[in-house]
């Protein structure tokens, strides 16, 4: 049985784990959560790189076989960094959610040619330009805006209480605006940050209300699906639930308590871990 | 001349040190923004106590006489700690701005057993309950409400452009409507994080609104006040500016933007410092 390691900087990851659970439920997980250096989407391309690393590697000495890089940011500016640092294989998620958006563009009515990518992120995620040239190495045009609000609006869960949802609703509005107004003929909408599916209803009704239908396409399952093709023997199905352990950098309380909402279901023992700092 | 040791965990503490070069002027400031590891306010005590010594040591072994914690949630949670670790003097933000309140409510018409504070700050600092405890203990009533997505909203400057500012007066009015709900009766409004004095004209727009006045204090300044009471030869006054050295332990470049915002001018040379993590 194969030990899957999963990361991020805090509960974005848990969206990939998510995706990861029916698809390979014949493996062990192991995932961290850096919670105690979150947000790295705000901060430099030197001090994300040097936490990545670090996190990456407690977690290949927990034994992982694989290792998933499920966090926008750490992937774009420091995945090649974290390859190198780690004698295994390593997954991103840019990679295989600009290989959705490509999915897309192939199957819709739009060619290639006309399709045109609009790409969410942090700005961190957004200043890498990681998705811009992995999209154009495909063929794809692309704009990136970086959203730094959503993140904390997401964290604070003002989602679904009406006062608060129409304040998140009003944000998602006045950034797809801004978009829009650079890329006007965008028909592909890629989350670029694994906070961002939990938005997925608000963004919905976003652009119903600005009358501009996109497809929208979430990295968290693109890259559950990349995965699975690197683990041969992911099936037999088995009739036990996958074991998965967990370990944060700061408040194991909190990770349980926010980490439930991203994961869909209640949290098992989440075991604090210090990596300095 | 005195060094003054000046720490926050980012920006926020450039508005106590706005305010105390006028003051002294006849000092030399070490400022230290801990970016690598900002924000503190959303992060556990332990956590936030580690981070503070080790900065506050940094700034001591800089030749700091004297250490301004010019953070809120720093000073809540991690003051004590703080002065056990140092042998040097060591002023928080929270005990002057209770002063503050104090003095208003002696001052004005309303007695001290009629006033009531409410106190608008960090996650991490409201939980601490430090501000009740202190307000308290002068005989001060205090409600604390946590405002998470302030920090957020000042650090993106969605104070000025009309559109941006709509968001932050409904993001302020949802907050003080669900705080007077439980103080109806609060006439004092203490700013318990030293991002929000540049919230000061939304906050008073709010209230206008809302048509409950209060008086608003601003703990920045407050602790500007205390620290000239303790360093006696602050005069005569320099005719020359106050020599300011800046360190930042993530992206100095940001720190340079951001934090003439805060510093409502110009910041010279900000020099990288690693704190390890």
């Amino acid at each position: 049985m194969k030990t899957i390691g999963v990361f991020d900087s805090g509960f974005g990851g848990l969206t990939v784990l998510r995706e990861l659970l029916p698809l390979i439920p014949d493996a062990r997980y192991v995932y961290l959560g850096d919670t105690a250096r979150l947000p790295y989407g705000s901060k430099s391309h030197e001090t994300i790189a040097r936490y990545a690393i670090s996190s990456a590697r407690f977690l290949a000495d927990q034994g992982s076989d694989l290792l998933v890089i499920a966090c926008n940011t750490a992937t774009a500016l420091a995945l090649e960094e974290i390859r190198e640092a780690l004698p295994l294989p390593v997954i991103g998620v840019v990679e295989p959610g600009a290989q959705a958006a490509l999915a897309i563009a192939s199957a819709g009515p739009s060619t290639i040619a006309k399709s045109h990518v609009l790409v969410l992120a942090t700005a961190a995620t957004t200043q890498s330009g990681a998705y811009t040239r992995t999209l154009n190495g495909l063929g794809l045009r692309a704009t990136e805006k970086a959203c730094p609000l959503l993140v904390p609006l997401v964290e604070e869960d003002w989602l679904h209480q009406p006062a608060h949802s129409s304040v998140t609703l009003e944000v998602l509005r006045i950034y797809l605006l801004e978009a829009l107004e650079q890329a006007p003929d965008a028909n592909i909408l890629l989350l670029g940050c694994t906070h961002y599916p939990l938005l997925r209803p608000l963004i919905e009704t976003t652009l119903k209300n600005l009358h501009h239908p996109m497809h929208i396409i979430d990295s968290a399952a693109a890259t559950a699906h990349k995965v699975v093709t690197l683990i041969p023997d992911a099936g037999p199905v088995s009739t036990t639930a996958p074991e998965c352990t967990f370990y944060a950098t700061d408040s194991i309380e909190k990770f349980q308590r926010l980490g439930s909402t991203f994961l869909r279901k209640a949290l098992p023992e989440v075991k604090l871990v210090d990596l300095g700092g």
